[in-house]
C-alpha cells in the first residue's frame, strides 16, 4: 500500500489502527446480509461516483480500507486527490470478491466524503482569496482521532495547517498571559523554556496588546475577534515585524474583507468541524 | 466516573482509549506553551459556556475527558445531556490544575461540539414530525471510531437508532438480491442462515419490489429514493403488514411530507455526517 | 491466509491477535530446547494426524498458526473442515523450517482438537434429531476470547447459532420480567427501545407464562427448564404463532425426546463448554 | 482487587486484558435486553450457586469481572478457591446495579465453571493416588489464552505445574533427538546453549533410549506411552539418578497403576483440554 | 501518582505502558523463587541507596514502578531529582508487600540507574561551561522507548533539550541541501511547507555554507564537526543574526574550548548514548 | 524479515513492536524537514561506516527499520553480527526512497551503535579470559524494553545469558534467604514449589553460607562480593559439586583474577548498563 499522508510509509500504520478500528466499529462479528445472500467467492466490479461537485480528498484512504480487508481487491483510481469533480464522475473503478466489497463500502465512503467535505469548503475559502498573499489556516478543533486526515484534506483544498498539536509550536493565549503576569513575562519565558527551534505566536484582543507582543519579538501575532477596522490598524502597526493571523468569526461572507486587511494567515475551525460530507456513493455493476 | 453510554460501565473502556487517543492527537509529547508559563501548581476555576441555542449532548464525554487527565479535577455539570440550552448559559464550571484544564479544553470541546451538533440537527428533524408516529432514525453513515458517541447523541436530540453496524440486522439491498437471484430468494436465504433473533429488512426501488418483499414476509420494507406519491402508495400496500422506512433525499425541507405518507421511519445520513459542530467555549476566570 | 469465519477477510484480523496471544503465552522469549539442539537452517516434514473418529473443525486456523510463524512453511490441507475423519486419517502435511513446526505444534494442535471437540459433540447431537426439524443452538457458555471459534465449530458440526452476544438479539429472562412488572411491560419496552430489526424471545417456565408471552406477541418462547409434557402443551399452545426454543436438561439421552415435543431449537451449553478434545497429533517424519 | 496467579499484583494486568476480552465478546455495544427493561438505577442481591459436588477454583477471577464492569458492585466471597463445595451451596453473594450483574453473569460463571471443571478433574486424579507419592502434573495442552488460569485450576485441584511454556524448561523430544544424531548429543548442545538454570528432562520410548539418557545424566526422564511393565523396569534401571515422568494413556481408570511403578510426576493433558465445565449459576433474588 | 514529564498527567500513560512493558520483560509468569520462599502476606521496609556520587534522576519513575504494582507500597522520596547526592546516601524509604518490593527492584534501579547515569555526565558537562553563555543541548541519539525520559533526565542534570523529533522542528542538512538544490533553495522550500510556528537550522561544515546559510534567514546555523577556529570565525561572521549550534567531537576535553568560541548551544549524543549507570541498590530491612 | 533472536520467526513482532514504537517516538507526525525539501520519488544510496573499531551486532535489527517503514528498500549487509570490524569499513549498503531512508536512519543507528557497544565491551571481557573455563554472563541489569536485544548482543560478543528474568530460574538471595528461615529452608521451599525443570542458585556471602548451600543441593553457587582469596577457597569447598557463579566488582582490571580462581561464570550489569555505544554513521551518497 502507497498511501503516505505526511512522509514516509510508517504512516500506514498509524492509518492502519483507524481503519481497523473503523471496520471493528462497522462490520462487528460479521455482515449477517452478505454472509446469507452472497457466495463466498461471487466477485464484482464497483464504482465510486461524484453526486455533486467536489474537490477529491481521501482517495488513497479509501482504497487503504479494501487493501485492509483483501489485498487481491483491484483499486483502481479514475481521479486523485486534489482534483475538482464534477457530478456524475466516476472516481475509482473496484473490482475483487463481493462481500468485501460491501463490507469495506460504508467505512471507505465515510471517509471519502469527510474528507472531500473538508477539501471542497477548504477551496471554497481558497478562492474567495483569489488575488491575495493571506494563506487560509485550519486549527486544532478536528474530531477525535482524524485531525491527520482532516489537516491533509485541508492541504488538498489549498489551505495550509497551523500547528498539528500543543507539542510543535508555542501559542501564547489569554490565560498563559496572566498566568506569567503579561505579555512580556510570558514571551521571555517561553523563549527560555521551549527548544529553540519552536517560535512563538501571541493572541492579542487590543492594539496595546499588539504592540506589547511586538515589543516582545513575538514571530507571530494573532488578532483574536477584533474588528475589522481594529484588523487593519494592528496590520499596520506591526508592519511586517511579526506575522499576523486573524481569527474568530471567519465566514465564507466574511474572509475577504478579512484578508483585505492585509493579514498573513486567517485560521477558522470551522473547515474542519463543520464541512457537510460530500456526496459520493458506490455502486456494483 | 459514571459516563455510560448504552449500559454498564464497561462502555467506559471503549471511552477511554477514544479519550486516549485524542489527547495523544493533540497533547504529543507535551503542551510547551503551558509548560514555559504556567506554574506546575497553578489552580484555576473555568467555565463552559453555550455561544448559540443548542441541544446539549456529551457533557459526561467532555467531563471524562478532564478525569482521564487528572482525577482531581472537578467538574461539576450545571446543564444534562438532552436540555435545551440557551445562548449564553454556563453548562458546566471546571477547577482544578490550570495545567490540566487547558490541556485537556480542545479535546473535551471538539466531543462536546461535534455530538451538541448532532443532537441538535436530530432535534431540529423530530420536531418536523410533531404529532406523527413516524420516528427519525440515524444511518452508518458515521464518522470513524465515534459510531457509538454519534448514535447516543441521536438518541438525546430524539431520534431512534437505526441497526448498529452489519452485524445486528439483516438489510437486503440491490446487491444481495441481484447475487441471490430475487428478493424471494434473498429473504429465503437470510432466513435460513442469520440467527432466528434477528428480522429482515428488504430495501426496495419499485411498487413491485414492495409486493415482492411484502410476499416474502420481510419484516421492515425500505423505500429508497421513492417519489412521494409511490411513497404514498407503498404504504398503502403494505398495510401494517412490515414496517415501513423511508431513506433517501431526506432534507429539513421534505422530511415533514415524506413523514406524511405514513412511513414508520425515516433515515437520514446527514444527522451524523454533515451537522455542523454547535458553539461552545471554555472560558477560565 | 483465507481463513475467515464469518464474513470477510477481517476476520483474519481477530483471529491473527488470538494466535499471537496464545505464541506468545507458549513460546515466551524463545523455544530453548529446538534452539539448542536443532539448527536454524533445519527442514522438515510433518503430518497431523487423527488418534480418533471426529468432525473435523478449525484445521484453516491450525494452518494460520504456522503461517502466523512463517509464511514459507507449506501447510497442504489434506481434509476439510466438516469432515468426517476416522482414526489414523492424515489431515494435512506440512513442511518447512523444522524450529518453526515444533514452535507451532502446540497452539495449532490446541485449537483444532478444541475445535474439533465441538463439531464431534454437535454432530453427535444433530445425528440423534435424525428426520426432526429441530435445530441444535449453541449459547453464550462459551471460552473467554474463544467463541467465535466455537460458534463456527458448532455450525461445522451441524448446529445452529443463537444470538452471538447481549448485543444482537433480545431475550428476557425473569429478572428482566421482574424489573418491567412483568411479561408483557417487558416485551412493550424491548419493542420500544430496542432497534428494529431486533426480535424478541421470551424465556418462560410455566404454560400462564407462555400466554402471556404469546399475548405479548413473543417472537420466539424459550422454555426453561420444562418438563417434557409440559413442554408438549406448550408447543400445541404456541401453535406456530411463534418459534419455540427448548432450553435445560439437555443431554445425548434427552435430546430426542425433546424434539419429537415439536420444538423449533434446542440449546444446550455442553457443545461449547463441556465437549472434550479430539484426539490429534502431530509427527515430524 | 487482591487476586494474584502467581505472585504480585501485575498479573492483575494480564488477567484485566483477558476480562476485557471476554466482555467485549459478550456484551459488543451493548446489552440490548437490559437496557429496555431494567432501570439504569436499579440494584439487586444475587448468589452464585454450586449445582453439583465440585472443587471451587475462580472465585477471585469471577469477583474480578464485576469488579471491571463496576468497582461499586460488592462480591462477597462464601467460599475459597480450593473449597470442596456440595451442590445447592451458595458460593458468593453479589449486590450492585442490575444491569452490570446481568451484564457480568455470563463471563464470570464461564471462567468460573471451567476452571473449577479442571480443579475437580484434577482433585479427582490426586484422590486416586492417596498414600503414593507420585504428584499429577498438568501439560502445555492448554487452551489458548487461558493457560496460566488453567495452570492455576490445576494447582488448586492439587496438582503440580509442569514447565509454563517453551522457555523454562528443555525437554528433549524425539525430532530433537533426531536433529541432533542421538540423546547423548542432544543433551550435551542442550547444557551448552541453554542458560545454567534449566534442567534438562528427555522423552524416551524403550528402555535403550532410558539408558542412554542416563548416562547422559538427563535430570528427568520421561516414559512417553510405555506398557506399565516397561515403565516398572525403568524406574528401577533410573534407580531415584533421575527423576521420572510417566505421559501417555492416563485415565482415571489408569493411573493408580502407573503411579505404584513408582513413577515421580504423571502428567496429563486431559486435565485441561477435556473437563468438563462444573455446574454453577447466578441467581438474582 | 504525580509524576510528569512534560506536562499533565497524561504523560503518566505513556510512563505506565514503559512500566508496563519491563515488568513483563522481568517477570513473565511470576517470581518464581519469590513465589516459593516468601510467603504472600510477608511485609518489609527498604531502602535504596546511592552506591557513588551523583545527580539523582528518575526517583519518581522508580517510585512509579512499585506503585503499579501496587498502589498500597509506601514508597517515601528521602531526595528528589537533581540533588547531587553523595555516596552512601539513603535516597527512598519502601515499605509494602515483600514479593512486591522483590518483584519491582530490578525495572525500578534499571530505570533509576540510567536516568541517573545521564543526569550525571550532563551535569558534568554544564559545570565545565561554568561563567559562559553557552548552554549544552541533548540528540536525537536516545534508546528506543526511553527518549523522553532520557530528555528529561538531560534536563535534570542542567541541560536542554534539543527538538523531541524530526517532527517539531526544522534542521536542513546536506541530504537535504543536495535534493533541493542548495542552502538557499531548501531554506525557502521549508518556509514554504512547514508551519509557521517552526524555525529552520541548517547545518554547515564550511563557512562558505555558513555565509549562504546566513543569508537564506536561516533562525539557527549548525557548525558540524568544524576545527575550533573555524567555529570562531563564524561565530564572527554570523554576528548574532542567528543562534550558533555547534555539534560533532564534543568530549568532556573539548567542550569548554568550543563553548569559548561563543557558540550559543553545544549538542552531544554520548549525553544519553554513552552515559554509564549510576551505581544504585536497594536494600530489604 | 528473517531476523531472529532466539528462535523463530514469531520474535519478529516483538521486534517489530519496538521498532514501531521507537519510529512513533522519533518521526511523530511526520519528517517536517524532508517533507519539505526532499522530492517524495527522489531515491538513494547510502552506506552503514564504522567509525571506530568494533564488533558487529544488531545489523539485521537496522535493516528491519528501514524493512518496516518500506518493503522496498534494499539493505545489503557488507558485513555480519559477530564480526570484528575496523573504523572506516562499510558494513551496509542501502538503496531506495530518500525519505525513507531519512527518517530510518536515527532510529536503526540507535539500535546498531547500542547493540555494537555492548558486543564489543563484552568482547574485551570474554579476551581476557582466554585459556580459562570461565564464562561472562550478563544480568538483568538491563534497559526497559531492550533486554532481548542486549542479551543477543551479549551472546554476539562472546558471552553467555543468565536467567532471561524472574520466571525462568531460581535464584534465592539473602531477603528469601531471610524470609524462609535459612538457606536449607529456602532450597527445600523452592524445590517443593517450582516446576521440576527449574534448577536453584544460592547467592552466598560467607564460606559458611557456602557450606550450608552445598548441603542444601543446590545446583549454583554464587560467591556475591567475596575477596578473590575467599572466591578461591570458596571453589575449592565447592569441588565442582554445584556450579560456581562469581558477581560484584567484575571489572576489566578484576575479571582475569577473578576467573582464575577457578569459578565456573562470572556475571556483570556493566556489560549491558554501561557499555558506550559503538560509533556507526550513515551517509547518503
Amino acid at each position: 500500500m502507497t498511501f503516505t499522508i505526511q512522509g514516509v510509509n510508517r504512516m500506514d500504520h498509524t492509518l492502519t489502527k483507524l481503519i481497523e478500528n473503523a471496520l471493528a466499529e462497522d462490520l462487528g462479528p460479521g455482515d449477517v446480509t452478505s454472509e446469507a445472500t452472497i457466495p463466498a467467492n461471487s466477485t464484482s466490479t464497483a464504482f465510486m461516483l461524484a453526486k455533486e461537485d467536489l474537490v477529491l480528498a481521501g482517495l488513497d484512504v479509501s482504497g487503504a480500507v479494501f487493501h485492509y480487508l483483501d489485498p487481491d481487491i483491484q483499486f483502481l483510481p479514475l481521479a486523485k486527490d486534489g482534483d475538482r469533480i464534477h457530478a456524475g464522475t466516476e472516481i475509482a473503478k473496484l473490482s475483487g470478491n463481493t462481500r468485501v466489497l460491501l463490507a469495506g463500502e460504508r467505512v471507505a465512503l465515510n471517509l471519502l466524503q469527510h474528507m472531500s467535505g473538508i477539501a471542497t469548503l477548504t477551496a471554497h475559502y481558497v478562492a474567495l482569496l483569489n488575488g491575495l498573499n493571506t494563506r487560509v489556516l485550519d486549527t486544532r478543533k478536528t474530531l477525535p482521532g482524524l485531525r491527520h486526515l482532516e489537516k491533509y484534506a485541508v492541504r488538498v483544498g489549498g489551505g495550509q495547517n497551523h500547528r498539528f498539536g500543543l507539542y510543535d509550536g508555542v501559542l501564547i493565549k489569554d490565560n498563559h498571559i496572566a498566568a506569567s503576569g503579561g505579555i512580556t513575562q510570558a514571551v521571555e519565558a517561553a523563549r527560555k523554556k521551549a527548544h529553540h527551534l519552536l517560535k512563538i505566536e501571541v493572541e492579542t484582543r487590543t492594539l496595546d496588546e499588539v504592540r506589547e507582543a511586538l515589543a516582545a519579538k513575538a514571530e507571530i501575532i494573532m488578532l483574536d475577534n477584533m474588528p475589522i477596522d481594529m484588523m487593519g490598524e494592528a496590520v499596520k502597526l506591526i508592519n511586517h515585524e511579526a506575522f499576523v493571523e486573524a481569527s474568530g468569526n471567519v465566514t465564507l461572507q466574511t474572509v475577504r474583507a478579512i484578508a483585505e486587511t492585509g493579514v498573513d494567515f486567517i485560521s477558522s475551525g470551522s473547515l474542519t468541524h463543520s464541512a457537510p460530507a460530500a456526496d459520493i456513493s458506490m455502486k456494483i455493476k
